[in-house]
């Protein structure tokens, strides 16, 4: 393993548990030795779910999975390993998925259409379920409540920290609350997300109602990171409703002009956010965080695609590790991109000094201000086009050797 | 300097003079000590001129001048430096431009609308154009046919061998030739090409049939090679036909429907194909030289889509560059390319050897087979969709440390 990011969050965050959500882990010997790569999550009767995927054209088998079980809208268990992804196995990739929903379904007293599946990984190795079913009942029996940062940690890959955030809401006046966990790392690039997370609540909401909440989070959280523009076949984001703050008078979410929904809305997207930022911290070789704002562009939709051809040049991330305010190769990104660009109205900022006015240098701009910037952990880049209003932000990390001995080293 | 690059031709080829070309070299110090960095071509009276350029929205002042000057089709002179890019120079790089056209047309006796211009290095530094003024005159004076293996040594910035090719055609039995020079290495993707390329031919041909051939060329040739996806703001190829020729007795190619034209054409997209194909031989930090083959495709437009996404992954680049046939990533990519694909029809082959079929890992093959042919300097990458007749080919080189080093480190 590699060390822990210096981008890293200084600790797993106290996170409470939630009512109806039961975790274990489970260590399960799928690839790794020594470690957990089995995560159960149980859920009380009347759970409802939502989810967004990759978009991928050749997604895993449990995207397919969970993709047809979603529209009954209801969850009964999830089973998350980490260690083989499940993807490009053809039919013994869909027959994984069958039997290890049906292990869960057995244990777990559910139907099998109510659990779902997210798997992480090597490419293209079969999975073989009947590990699963080793540990199944010792999962079933040792589910308990609030087991975060155990069930963060058992589905890591190359990630180097476990990625966890909570947040809470008042529904006319009853608190309720929101935990999510994270996993990340390499081939993270949106449409949609990171590889995997998964998100919790009491609250009580149809289904409807939290896959609207769902897809409307992630567009500027998880969809506005980016470490290297590829996009995982797996990617899975899952949001849990277990609906037990009924109990205490909070009654369900069931229309989108619910007068609770904003409040709710709010703490929500926060956890994404907060979960989406991780996963760019956690970049693979990552060493600095890079916020990249653009603005003054002619529509948000235009100021996404420029923000992530930024994010997404090789050679703008290798400046960046490098600690080198090389906006040239932010003119070169902004004209790459496609959209609308007037090189004659581009200003460039690193860490707030504006560095280049109006298509040419800043002659005024402090070289020593500029390169301490350059040094710090956490650089915003931010471009205006000067062109309309369209404003968008991404996060993304720097291009590091750290980034090519993970991803190229790894046989040697 | 970095070392040259193991995937460079052993040595600069044979190019024979163009008659009504000459060429000549200077050390004008624009950045590089101890170096040639500016080239001068003066051509014939009646030489005409086609030209492609970079489709960034943010292009360099040189860029802009030709754009402007092709017009009229006609060259008489073709001034390119090194180590500056005269991009994002807002109107002191406008005034660049004029300046260096008219020290050029005085020294050289043509029009200043008949010099061509192209600039590659730093971006975002005035280019000060009274430095051409200190060496034209002994250019124009000591200009002389032939001396390609001086212009393209010129040209270069990190680059680390010179680029050049020549080819003979015969146009109703009388022999003419075609001699180009390139540059590249690094913020190279299509849309359109390598970052400078110039190539000559003593054939007579007529500007808008010129145009015709570079455009049609540069799509299966520079197009299609990418080393990191980024696009220069700089990126110009330009062709000249002096039709010095014509005194030998070959008529100028003044249709498209000349009978003439098809082998003239080979013999020009073979020294496109060549060039462009030490471009990516001499991709920054390369190790491996790629050919990515994608068929069985819906369209070619489709193949081409999906080929660049695999090129341009960084995962599928690492992992070449580690000697691994990780076909997994390969699947992510043509996921990602957002292009027709059916997961349980993909084939997927390295060095000739097929290692995934119909959606699952070919059980057949033999690993130490694949591990020879994948420590080899050329690997042969292909993909088969099984869907329809739409076939394409890509150039690319691995993702190394070096690319880093080169790109992140030139400031440390």
């Amino acid at each position: 393993m590699t060390a822990i990011s210096p981008l890293a969050p200084a600790q797993f965050p106290d996170m409470p548990p939630i009512d109806g959500v039961r975790l274990a882990t489970a260590a399960a010997g799928i690839r790794y030795a020594g470690r957990t790569d089995v995560l159960l999550a149980l859920f009380e009767p009347g759970t409802t779910v939502a989810g967004v995927f990759t978009r991928s054209k050749c997604p895993s088998a449990p995207v397919d999975w969970c993709r047809a079980q979603l529209k009954h809208g209801r969850a009964g268990a999830l089973v998350v390993n980490s260690g083989n992804a499940n993807a490009f196995t053809g039919k013994s990739g869909r027959e994984a998925t069958k039997v290890t929903a049906d292990i869960t379904s057995t244990a777990a007293k559910c139907e099998p259409r109510d659990v779902f599946l997210a798997s992480t990984g090597v490419i293209g190795e079969p999975l073989d379920a009947t590990k699963f079913g080793s540990v199944m009942d010792r999962l079933v029996t040792t589910a308990a409540p609030g087991a975060w940062h155990e069930a963060a940690n058992a589905i890591m890959t190359t990630d180097t920290f476990p990625k966890g955030a909570a947040a809470m809401a008042r529904l006319g006046g009853t608190p309720v609350t929101i935990c999510g966990i994270a996993k990340g790392a390499g081939m993270i690039a949106p449409d949609m997300a990171t590889m995997l997370s998964f998100v919790f609540t009491d609250a009580a909401i149809a289904p409807k109602v939290l896959q609207s909440l769902l897809k409307a989070g992630v567009a500027d959280t998880f969809n506005a990171v980016t470490i290297d523009g590829d996009t995982s076949t797996s990617d899975t984001l899952l949001a849990f409703a277990t609906g037990t703050a009924a109990q205490r008078g909070v009654a369900q979410i069931a229309s989108l002009s619910d007068p609770r929904l904003p409040a709710f809305r709010k703490a929500f997207d926060a956890v994404l956010a907060n979960l989406a930022e991780q996963v760019a911290r956690d970049g693979e070789g990552a060493r600095k965080l890079v916020e990249i704002i653009v603005e003054g562009a002619s529509s948000k939709t235009s100021a996404r695609k420029i923000a992530m051809s930024i994010a997404n040049s090789p050679l703008v991330k290798t400046a960046i590790a490098g600690e080198d305010a090389n906006w040239g190769r932010v003119v070169m990104a902004v004209g790459k991109a496609g959209e609308r660009a007037d090189r004659d109205k581009l200003s460039i900022w690193f860490g707030g000094i504006r560095v280049a006015h109006k298509g040419e240098r800043d002659a005024t701009y402090d070289e020593a201000a500029v390169s301490a910037a350059m040094k710090k952990p956490e650089i915003t880049l931010k471009v205006a086009l000067g062109l309309g209003r369209g404003r968008d932000r991404v996060l993304t990390c720097d291009l590091t050797k750290e980034y090519v001995a993970i991803n190229g080293d790894y046989r040697s």
